[in-house]
Order: structure tokens, then C-alpha cells, then sequence
């Protein structure tokens, strides 16, 4: 018995996860939902794509639902409405409102008899359990989270949207010297400016005032103010050849102390991904399966990466796992 | 209501427990048992120590019982004893014999309904939980453990047994060029002596043949003979002075691809231990936390970290975790 794995939405994250799908031998891919004309949207895979109003009818078969939306406004109404017709996983990344997120998704899928999983991907997902087992090991300790080097796309989008700008990337580069800080076990404070630099690359119109594109970019609040920006103009020709990846990655560094004594532990948890959404795709697919499996158990409600014994990841039986990974 | 700890075994790994239980306020020491006289083991807590004739009667008041022993022989008899009568979680190590001391825990826990928490620490253990989440995330990844820097107690007390030998620290030492290998996603096949040299530090008698204890040494069979094996002799002081210490640590690097064009992923979770004992001892601490938890919740039987959901491990509440963590 396979698990049922059914897309909604197929940008770069539903893609991402497509492929995740493929390579987990014990999960089907039932189809893509889109709220586009489904004639329209091919799929990699091949698999069908299908009206997100033959979705909305509650009748598909589908042991669990991915929704690939954004944040702002998709998941919001999205991950709700669908946990009270599937169990459902989404990478909801607005801190602020996770907690409305997880009342909101947490009431239909309880009604529903559903598990509803939000917030899973790398980060939040695999960096926060990371927080979370580090903290509890070692309580009082510091945690420090640094991104990159990779491409930030909600960075590069605001470049876009500048007057000027064809074509836009920004990668999020930490500083080596603030990771050796942290490293070392010295539990340096650190302002914004001193954790990351941003490094992006534009591509402008012939007849742009590239002075003004790279104030407005560095100037630009809460994007790029606080921190020390770089600005490179190259062609369309150069972006296509040297920028069409998505790699991201970071460290969750956790330095804390045991002991009369003092004595100093480091633990870091380091991600270095050629493909960001391809990641957190196989994340998704590794959670949508234990999302089965807990609705299948009886659970239901939401449930974040913290809620999830490790085991329930896995195809293998909890033998096979204390034989080969224990 | 605080969480009531009882530490049985008072060596390097129960006094590891001991200092964790400090750092941790929503904790109790109850007392250290002891097999020996208890009059004769003085705690660094000051925390009372009780012979484990009173333990044995069942009767004492314990959230759980850290069962601080050595897997060759202690634990195995040990831990299902005390699993038939509190919730217990020890370290056992013996990776062959994990089947049958899980089944044996697990029969006895489950008749006395309570929780028995089996290979805790960070390797079983953290690492375990790192193959796990890497393995279920990347399906066909590889996984690499590299041990050390760091002091391997096995290897040194079996240095020590060798006539003439005063005293002996072995360090397990990750070959730089191997973990670079690795870390680039070459996917490398390593030989034992490819990924750990051993590097030992010996006081010998004034009248030891040093070349016979060096040689007996590199040659000793499964401990020192896969591995390129350095020998250095110290004098007691130089022992005393610079190895007293017990650090360790390593990585679980896990290097996978996704896609249908080979994107690769390397996911490392490294550890930088001044304590191999109060570390270990602080991952039991977290762990214990989360047996009274199970308990509590109506759960018994074995259990490993695999089964053990994130959020049991932290005093904190479902929604401070959330708003803190994720």
C-alpha cells in the first residue's frame, strides 16, 4: 500500500516536491491540483494535473495533501480549508502569525478527524528541530542561525520590482568571521550587520541609471538597510549561465556549558543544498508520510516537526531502524 | 511538580547525570544507588547515596531511574530488572545485542507498565537521530560517522592492561583528508584505515620493555591493528597535566541527491564535546524528562530516541516552543 501524495500548486517548491516524490519508492503521486486551466500546466513527471475544484469537492483520493503555496496569502486561507477534507503539510514561514496559523489549521483538521502538519521544510523544519534537541540538552545554552550562501527569493523578487531592473538574484552570505565567533564557543553578540553581508546581481535595462538602482537596493528597509550590500550589474546572457540554481543552506550553531566546571559543548547542524526547493520538497515527502501514518494511528489536529517521533520518517520498520541506524 | 531523578552507577557517567539534573530546574535529584557501601561514595551534589538493596524493593519514589552501567555486562541484567519496577533509560552501546536487550526491556516494562528508554546518549543516540531524519529525507543518501577528536575510553583501558602500562589515554582522531572527501559529496568508499588514525599517550613502568608495550599495542586485534596507530610516552605528570579530560565528539555527515538532474545535499551534525560523560549524561537528563512524559501520558514498553517526539525532551510548552524554536 503506497502512499497517496497529491501537489497543490507547482512552482519551484511543488516541482521540488514532484521529484522528492519519485524517489520514495513507497509513495504515488496522484496527480497536481492547480488553480490554473490544468490543460495548461505540464507536469515533469508526467502525472495529471487537475482543477483545484475537483479538489475542493473533498472526494480525491489522496492519503495526503502538499500544499505549495505562499505565505503571505495562499497558506493562510489554504492549509485550513484543506485540512477539513485531507491530512495536509505546508512550509508556513511568517513567524508572527504561525500561532493563528496553527489555531486556525489545528481546529478544521481536528474537526475533520485530519492531521494537518505546518511549518516543515529546513527553516522552519530541520533547523528548528535542531534548536529544539540542542536547548533541551543543554538548557541556558545559546542558539545561533546563519543562512547561506544561497539565493534569498523573496530578496531577489524586491529587486525586481525596482524601475530599471530586467532580471535579479541575491544570495545571503554569512560572515566567516561571525561563524568562527560562534564556533569557538565565545557566545558573541552579534548585530544583523555583523551575522550576514548580501550579495546580489542585477540585470538593467540599457538605459538604467544603475546608480539609482543600486541606492535604491541598498537603501531598501528591512531588506537590505541593515546589512552590508553588494551590488554587481551583469547581463542577461551572464545571469542565465551563472545564476539559474536555487542552492541555500546554513547552520543552526548551539553553544552551551555542563558541568561545576564549565565545560564547553558545540553542536551544529549544517545544510549545504545545491537545490533549496528540491530540499525542502523531500522534507515535505518525509513528513507527509508520517502524516499518514499518525491519522492512520488515530492522531489528528495540527502538528509541527516538534510534534513528530523521528521513526515515523522512515519506510523501515522501528527493527530495521535500531539494526541500521542506531 | 518537578521530575524525580534517581542516578544508579556512580562513576564518570552517573556524575555526567548528576551535574545535568542541576542545570535543569524543573528536575529533582532524588539520590544516587549504589551497589558498594553507601557510606563510602560521596556524592559532588551532596545529594544522599542509598544502596541499591532499598532500589530493589521497588518502593522508591521516582519519576525515573538513570541506569548508569556498562553495556557488557551491567545493563543487560540491569535495565529490564529495573524496568519491572520504575521508568528507566540507560545507554547500552553493544550495537549486536540491541535486539535482544530492546526485547527485554521491553517485556519487562510493559508488564510493569512503564516506559524503558534504551541507547541514550549521542552515539546511539543523537547521531542515531541524525541518520534517521538525513536517511528518511535523502532516500539512497550515504552516511558517513566520523568519532573524535576525542578520548575513547575502551581503547585506553585496554592499553592499560598491557604489562608494564601505569596509565594510558587513547585518542580516536578523524583523518582531515577523509572528512573533506566526504563533506565535498564525492561519496568516497573509506576504509577503517582511511577515516580514524589512533593516537596513544602511555606511562610505562621505569623497567618496561617500551618497544614490546609499543608493539603490542599497533598489533592488538580489533582495538589498534586496522589503524594507523601512533605511541607516545609521558610521564605521569605530563598524564596528569595535559589528558585528565574526557572530550569527544565527531560528525554525521550524510551527502544525497535529489531530482532528475543529480542535485547533491550534504547535511553534517558535528559535535565539539569538553565532556564526553556530562554530555552524555545532559542527553539522558533530556530523555528522562521525556519517559516520565510517555509514562504519564499511558505509554510503556522499550523505546529508543527514534520513537521519541522532540517536544517531549523540553520543559517548554507546545506553544513556547513554537513561538521560541520554530
Amino acid at each position: 500500500m503506497k502512499t497517496k501524495i497529491g501537489i497543490l500548486g507547482y512552482g519551484n517548491l511543488g516541482r521540488g516536491v514532484e521529484q522528492a516524490v519519485l524517489r520514495n519508492e513507497d509513495m504515488e503521486l496522484v496527480a497536481v491540483y492547480t488553480r490554473r486551466d490544468p490543460a495548461s500546466v505540464k507536469t515533469v513527471s508526467g502525472v495529471k494535473t487537475v482543477s483545484t475544484d475537483v479538489l475542493d469537492q473533498g472526494t480525491e483520493d489522496l492519503d495526503v495533501l502538499v500544499i505549495c503555496g505562499g505565505s503571505a496569502t495562499d497558506l493562510p486561507e489554504m492549509t485550513p480549508k484543506y485540512a477539513a477534507m485531507y491530512n495536509v503539510i505546508d512550509s508556513f514561514d511568517t513567524h508572527a502569525n504561525i500561532p493563528q496559523h496553527f489555531a486556525n489549521v489545528d481546529a478544521a483538521a481536528r474537526a475533520a478527524g485530519k492531521i494537518g502538519i505546518i511549518s516543515c521544510g529546513w527553516d522552519p523544519g530541520m533547523f528548528s528541530v535542531n534548536r529544539l534537541y540542542s536547548l533541551s540538552i543543554l538548557p541556558g545554552a545559546n542558539a545561533y542561525t546563519f543562512w547561506g550562501k544561497g539565493v534569498s527569493q523573496g530578496h531577489s523578487d524586491a529587486i525586481r520590482r525596482i524601475p530599471g531592473v530586467l532580471d535579479a538574484r541575491q544570495y545571503t552570505v554569512p560572515v566567516e568571521a561571525a561563524l568562527e565567533a560562534v564556533r569557538s564557543g565565545r557566545n558573541p553578540e552579534l548585530t544583523t550587520r555583523q551575522k550576514h553581508t548580501r550579495l546580489c546581481y542585477v540585470v538593467a535595462e540599457d538605459s538604467a541609471d544603475k546608480a539609482a538602482i543600486e541606492k535604491a537596493i541598498v537603501t531598501m528597509p528591512n531588506y537590505f538597510a541593515d546589512y552590508d550590500t553588494t551590488v554587481n550589474f551583469i547581463s542577461m546572457e551572464e545571469m542565465k549561465r551563472d545564476h539559474s540554481g536555487l542552492p541555500h543552506g546554513g547552520s543552526v550553531i548551539v553553544t552551551g556549558e555542563t558541568g561545576s566546571t564549565g565545560n564547553k559543548h558545540v553542536v551544529e547542524y549544517k545544510l549545504t543544498l545545491d537545490s533549496n526547493p528540491e530540499f525542502t520538497g523531500s522534507v515535505l515527502a518525509a513528513y507527509a508520510r508520517a502524516a499518514a501514518r499518525m491519522n492512520q494511528a488515530g492522531d489528528s489536529g495540527a502538528k509541527t516537526v516538534f510534534d513528530i517521533a523521528p521513526a515515523l520518517l522512515s519506510p523501515l520498520s522501528g527493527e530495521e531502524l535500531r539494526h541500521s541506524f542506531l
